[in-house]
């Protein structure tokens, strides 16, 4: 199955997306956006209502980010080996974790903004977990049963800003610099996500190209450590960290610019397509 | 002006605290939560309406954290120099920023939990600004018109985990770590927060006692560098970082147990008081 946020005309909603059709949510749909969705534990009954509907045309929609209210998104800063290279890191003992605000990112389609006051704005893709169930101090074995499903994230990063301090925070948090999307799709799609690829294109110029399974830290790895320390609800975000071949590591590096376009494509999840604005 | 967050039996509010009275407002009052009335710009008018009803009954409320569902909370991690000398850092050119989750926060008055994965849980006593009105790149002599007000913030670091990497995110982030509050007091309460005082107490004895004015980023240097990465809205905390004389510090450590008591005590913004529990 696989759900996305939408705006139809003016009207934000939930959409089923099935046979290359979009079909959204009628008005007056029982359930707030797609965290209400998971919340509620109702993306069968919230599929079967779509699925009644007529296909929107697709001029008249637009995709939000998947979840527009998630309660966080934790982000795995180095999780590549490649990727922790190039950085000129060593490969931590636990997942290194910083944090997006819901306002830094846009939907599938939607312009990245180059922050003005940045001239390094760089690109990550990531493979993002999307949480379905409440889950605190839970087993890896257990880990599944809080995955809602898995969605692309564009990390983007203003590296001047992410090494004014030690802290990411002010790097990662530029309005509409990175873009979380196009839809959910749920585990019953995908083979195991460490059998999965990704590949971030830069103008349809191959810029990543990453197996999953090359993470350190897997996903379950990932969600019982982030489990361990907080609480996590459903539509909370966490992004699984990037591969080699970003910008920032290139000679000379190649940093964002208004005109490009940047996708993040994973086997079997979809493309996260953007333009970039200025 | 003194408003704060509390339930009233199990019904959540805002409630005018004035003369040592809690005036909450009425059932059916028009904001959802305080983050609503700064929203609304209607400080005033809640105020207005709390003073119209009777006091609340002390035994029959709870204080819950002063924003309950903020959009975002960010934290100064280093901004004192006798801190940054015992955390044996280097005074940062930048505000160094981290982030917790509003799971992480109690109320004033409520229990605060020893993180069981943690065996050095520290207490940090902070001034923090509540934003009261949205702001994106604004100038210095511009930020005192979107600050609502000051608090106190207990930012519960499990030291332990903070270390695990680079980043402070799992340190800061357990559930019920920490507390905001007791109530916001708005700026013309207040004399330049530069002037004021911070104690932190551990079952009454003295561990932190700073003047707010041996910050190195200052309230205005470090909200005018927040709205530059990111669009600061109202009900947003930002918290100013914490002074010398943390746990983690002392020698031996002094780590919180269950049956301390921490105080966090502002001159003219109030104490927020918290019990340690397992």
């Amino acid at each position: 199955m696989r759900l996305a946020s939408a705006l139809v005309g003016d009207r934000p909603t939930v959409a089923l997306v099935e046979d290359g059709n979009i079909f959204p949510l009628p008005e007056g749909a029982p359930w707030p956006g797609l965290k209400g969705v998971l919340a509620a534990g109702a993306l069968e009954e919230a599929a079967a209502l779509a699925r009644s509907q007529r296909a929107a045309d697709a001029s008249a929609l637009s995709f939000l980010p998947l979840i527009p209210d998630p309660g966080k998104v934790l982000c795995v800063g180095v999780n590549y080996l490649p990727h922790i290279r190039e950085m000129g890191r060593e490969p931590p003992p636990w997942p290194t974790l910083f944090v997006r605000f819901a306002e830094s990112l846009v939907g599938h389609g939607e312009p990245l903004r180059v922050p003005a006051a940045s001239s390094e704005y760089d690109y990550e893709g990531e493979l993002a977990i999307v949480i379905g169930r409440p889950a605190y101090r839970i087993r890896r074995q257990d880990v599944a049963d809080c995955i809602a499903g898995y969605t692309c994230l564009m990390d983007g990063s203003a590296r001047d800003w992410q090494r004014h301090t030690s802290q990411f925070t002010a790097g990662k948090n530029f309005p509409a610099s990175g873009s979380l999307g196009p839809w959910l799709v749920t585990p019953d799609e995908l083979q195991d996500p460490a059998q999965l690829r990704l590949e971030t294109r830069i103008n349809g110029e191959v810029m990543q190209s990453a197996s999953i399974g090359e993470m350190c830290f897997d996903v379950p790895a990932i969600v019982e450590y982030c489990a361990t320390f907080c609480q996590l609800m459903p539509g909370d975000v966490i992004s699984t960290g990037t591969p080699g071949g970003v910008g920032f590591a290139r000679s000379p590096p190649r940093w964002l610019r208004p005109g490009d376009r940047v996708e993040v494509e994973i086997t079997g999840v979809g493309t996260l397509s953007n333009p970039v604005a200025a």
